[in-house]
């Protein structure tokens, strides 16, 4: 990623948000859904015609927004707006919930005189609730009033739920001033992060006339190695999108994969959701740190993934993390409990650089520098299976007391 | 169960433990094992012949202890002594780890008198360690001086590691005084408890000549209801094992499934392995609650297991369930997050006999008495698919801040 800043494709904007998208305008607002008095609910619009593209939970119990958004997919793929409401997840209320997702939309082609074809809902929170509509109706109109190119922050602030902070990047691809590509997105999830997809809610901006093919693409492989390779519970939820809405207001075409900026809109979107997956689990419920998994010279791509999952999730190895004590056994032990193909007798496991295990077993290293490497808030674990030439990464948090506290609290 | 103590099929001896059975004898000591003064040895020991079986961890970093009784087995089944410690695990720990094992089955030889091939070892505790062989030739001298009929409690300490209770249980099958089958046992296991083995340590013993065809299929049929229907935190140890010696001092004979007291030898094993198991979840790390998933009429019994763990593993099931709170939405999700055929919209769920789900929605029920259910030491949740016949039945435990305590303070 950093080759990628420094060959010059693209660079960050300082503070970037959704609206940092030429044509983009955002609002939020509290509706009174969260009884906190927190923000509640926020909408992304354009006015340009767009290209979107998403991916959604695969959890049989698909929420309503979920399933609705996907049918409108379907239809076409301008979209020109987003409404996306934090408290309730609008999940597990059968046809009413569906009914209400529907009602939602109405009102907002109403309030914002946008196509009813061409807008997505989003719902975060409690599960098992109807929506409450009134809230929903008053929230649209007071957005639908304050649309602005400022608006992205609040609407960052207004999707979030256990989260402590807002997830916010935007890049920038330098074509000429008033032309430049721009890529920006925001996200929230903070409990029930595990792939099988996107397991959060997040939106991303873009102002290039892409194709709906390419773009799908694009999403579908750049999505697998950030929100795909992340994990906080090993949880999964039923809310779970990614959307990513381009509109043309660059003037930008990239209808094929050889056109001039193609690689680097992909190189640019991938830092952008990388970048918001890392976020991700550094705001992981209770997390203290962010560990990172990678698991080399697997025989499979597919054993890579198990592998490293097996870890991530292993409670066991989590509090060990939480407990800053490299007990390398648990690694070991979640390794050897998958039916992954590779020899215990050939695993080797460094902590950043340090080798502490080998052909299976551990050997003599400087504890008082992997002690010192145990206390930093980002840790490496290479798992070197000296069986094959696959790989896979994956980022991780702790599991720590807070992680309880926050999951027992939470009533419904 | 009930119903076969209500058809006397075998009753439960008061404060039973693995020497109940007559010519069994066991003794424990403090060997130094342990920092903390706890007795970490024993021994079981039984002058006649026997018939031996196990089952043992599937994990694929196989502990040395593990690697060595399965081959042992392999020679003969007629095994008089076990040797257990605890407080160190002997696994990672490579080809001088094997050694050890092979060294104290030498030294118990020559203390007990009893063939090298006729005695087994198990190890729990820190895994990554080589074994105090000093502490291990000590500690098999001492217990080899005071083996007794009465040392069966001393012995169920001894095994125990963050455990807080011992796990003990005898029955006894009526045949004539002085001639009565007995069957005992004993086992530790705290965290790392999920099937694909016992992931635990596990010592039953009887009195009857049965053969090991009969004893092999017999145990390996009733773990799978008990042991392996069992799970605390999802994570997997690498030195489980469940073994079972009968001697042939009652001088009565199971050489075949018709023999009179077939039926009745195998329900009562399956009373002691179920015992024990509900004592492991009962005092699971930081256990407040037990819970019990019930997944029926399933299509596939596969299907039926793969979505009663997937509950039972659900960190945010397992915190909701510390919270004392009916979060049924997370039991959805986790249903839902699995690839088992199933239809959402059939699902019912029961809290007890109150119905809290009904076409993969909630319904309304009674919030005063569920939350009085909530607040009980045993749950019980009842999965209804209605989508075949199928079932299948697992305990787990909540997950609390004691959990993350007792593991993230663990020190390697």
């Amino acid at each position: 990623m950093d080759n990628d800043k420094k060959e010059n494709i693209f660079s960050i904007i300082n503070n970037g948000t959704i609206t940092s998208v030429p044509g983009f305008y955002a609002a939020a607002c509290h509706c009174g859904i969260k009884s906190s008095g927190k923000p509640d609910m926020c909408i992304i619009y354009t006015p340009h015609d767009t290209t979107c593209s998403g991916i959604f939970t695969v959890n049989k119990f698909m929420a309503a927004p979920v399933i609705f958004t996907k049918k409108q997919l379907k239809k076409t793929r301008n979209m020109k707006a987003v409404v996306v409401n934090s408290g309730n997840a609008n999940a597990l209320t059968g046809e009413q919930g569906y009914g209400n997702a529907v009602k939602t939309v109405e009102m907002a082609s109403d309030y914002l005189k946008v196509g009813k074809d061409n807008i997505i809902v989003s719902s975060t929170g409690i599960t098992g609730k109807q929506l409450p509509m009134d809230c929903i109706e008053k929230g649209i109109k007071e957005c639908a009033s304050k649309l602005s190119s400022d608006g992205g922050h609040s609407a960052a602030e207004a999707i979030l739920t256990t989260d402590l902070k807002t997830k916010e990047i935007a890049v920038s691809i330098k074509v000429k001033d008033g032309e430049d590509i721009i890529i920006a997105g925001m996200a929230k999830g903070s409990g029930m992060i595990e792939p099988n997809m996107a397991t959060l809610l997040s939106f991303v901006t873009a102002n290039v006339n892409i194709s709906k093919k390419l773009l799908d693409g694009i999403l579908l492989e750049e999505a697998e190695s950030s929100f795909n390779s992340i994990t906080i519970d090993g949880c999964q939820s039923t809310n779970d999108m990614l959307v990513i809405i381009s509109n043309y207001k660059s003037g930008i075409k990239i209808s094929s994969k050889k056109d001039k900026y193609y690689v680097k809109f992909k190189k640019a979107l991938s830092f952008v959701l990388k970048d918001l997956a890392r976020k991700m689990v550094l705001d992981g419920e209770g997390a203290t740190k962010l560990i990172e998994i990678d698991i080399i010279n697997a025989k499979s791509k597919k054993d890579a993934k198990k592998l490293a999952y097996a870890v991530a999730n292993s409670n066991l190895f989590k509090t060990a993390m939480f407990g800053k004590d490299l007990n390398w056994g648990r690694i070991n032990t979640a390794l050897g409990s998958t039916d992954c193909d590779f020899d215990p007798g050939k695993v080797s496991i460094y902590l950043s650089d340090t080798l502490i295990v080998k052909n299976g077993t551990g050997v003599e290293f400087d504890s008082k520098h992997t002690d010192k490497i145990m206390k930093e808030k980002e840790i490496k674990f290479t798992v070197d299976l000296n069986y094959g030439k696959e790989k896979f990464n994956v980022l991780t948090a702790d599991l720590s007391f807070d992680y309880v506290k926050i999951n027992a609290l939470y009533k419904t």
